[in-house]
């Protein structure tokens, strides 16, 4: 019997009969502050699921280890099972979000190399700022771990910052989660969707991401569609 | 003619006739919360200075590059004048603060080795914690000055811990600030007193330092004065 083992934000989880495999659904809804808001919106999961898909095909095809297994319908996939580490590995491009805010900074500056934050996945705690040594102490993760996490990741950004502008986005920041596989293997896992990153219309700057939701700017399906049609397009190409 | 350079929240940056060098008035003051909250203590001046000229003259005794020239009188130091790095440096070897109520732990667990937490020193953004890349991308500070500031707070660490542990108090937490010299050197630089550390007493795990004010347990001064009386014992023993 297949079992649900968790309801988050975006996705559920769901147990299949390989223990190893999990079966991975994504909801129509977006939350922000943290789940504090919740909105339903139709067609968000599958587009969520289509970009996520391709982006994790590429990722794949270029050499990143990944969790993913295959797309199985509109809203599903099945990914490898992990043992996720409870971070938020997140690159920034472009100065925005809390960044900008933390340090009283205007969006849109470039940043002459990405800036590198690590927060600690907890809604209690509200996903607390974690370097390198508060991650080691709380026993998310090791030094090595971090450091494997922080390559992946940085592979990612050189992978995925010249597919998006091919796709005419800029990928302004982007939040990445990792987990080991049973063979203790270390892999890319989560999603990669508009709900996790930042990405702005290379010719107008136009928000292309949940940010379209965050500040009620236009509907959030349609710019999700567009974000899968435009990507579509840049890997056919490549 | 002396000019005030700034006044802080702890002490008075005075420009001497020599414009590399500053003259630093303790002030009989205490605040909290980033300042909401100022108190009055006669004595805690002298006490925080005495402390701060013992622990870096045992620091340069030790190889430490520092600001520190003398001291002057009750309340006045001379210092070299820096280019500060607008960022503070916090080690923690037990967990306390912020870290315990960010990561939402117990006060008092030994950490495994010292995590290492640097904030962007800014009242008005309530003093942002920033990492290495965030530190570069603000223009804080390069890549090679951040490590070497890291490289001295390690080795302050080595040097202290035993000092105070000697002195029948537990090094909890500390923070430090560096700056660099008109001839470009980099060196240790502000105070160290127990307004910017956390001191236990070893038997009896009582606070001796700035704890005693936040929690209001004791008198201030007195306390102060008693970590100083240690501090010299220990000094003479070693
Ligand atoms: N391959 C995997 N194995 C196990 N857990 C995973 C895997 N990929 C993602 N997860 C976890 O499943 C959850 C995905 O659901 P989501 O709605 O994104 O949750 P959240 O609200 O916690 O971000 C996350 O907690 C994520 O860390
Ligand atoms: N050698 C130095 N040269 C220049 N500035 C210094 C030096 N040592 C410390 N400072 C700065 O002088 C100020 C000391 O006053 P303080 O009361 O501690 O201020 P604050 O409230 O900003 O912490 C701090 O801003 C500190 O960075
Ligand atoms: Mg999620
Ligand atoms: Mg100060």
């Amino acid at each position: 019997m297949e079992k649900l083992l968790y309801t988050g934000k975006a996705k559920q989880m769901w147990q299949t009969e390989d223990p190893d495999v999990l079966r991975v659904v994504y909801l129509d809804q977006a939350t922000m502050l943290n789940g504090k808001r919740k909105d339903h919106f139709d067609g968000k999961g599958e587009a969520a699921n289509d970009i996520s898909t391709l982006v994790f095909e590429y990722l794949i095809d270029n050499g990143i280890p990944t969790h993913f297994i295959k797309r199985l319908s509109e809203k599903e996939e099945l990914v490898k099972k992990c043992h996720m580490f409870p971070l938020e590995f997140v690159t920034r491009n472009v100065c925005a979000g809390h960044f900008a805010s933390r340090f009283g900074l205007e969006d849109g500056m470039e940043l002459a190399e990405p800036v590198e934050e690590t927060f600690y996945k907890s809604d209690a705690l509200d996903d607390p700022f974690a370097n390198e040594s508060d991650a080691v102490a709380i026993k998310a993760c090791t030094h090595e771990e971090y450091q494997q996490c922080w390559e992946l990741t940085r592979r990612c950004n050189k992978l995925l910052t010249p597919l998006f502008k091919k796709a005419g986005m800029k990928l302004v920041d982007f939040k990445l989660e990792f987990g080991k596989l049973s063979d203790g293997s270390l892999v890319l896992a989560d999603e990669f969707s508009p709900d996790n990153c930042r990405l702005w219309d290379i010719k107008t700057n136009a928000h292309m991401d949940k940010d379209v939701f965050r500040k009620n700017l236009a509907d959030l399906t349609t710019t999700y569609d567009e974000v899968y049609a435009r990507l579509q397009e840049a890997v056919k190409e490549d």
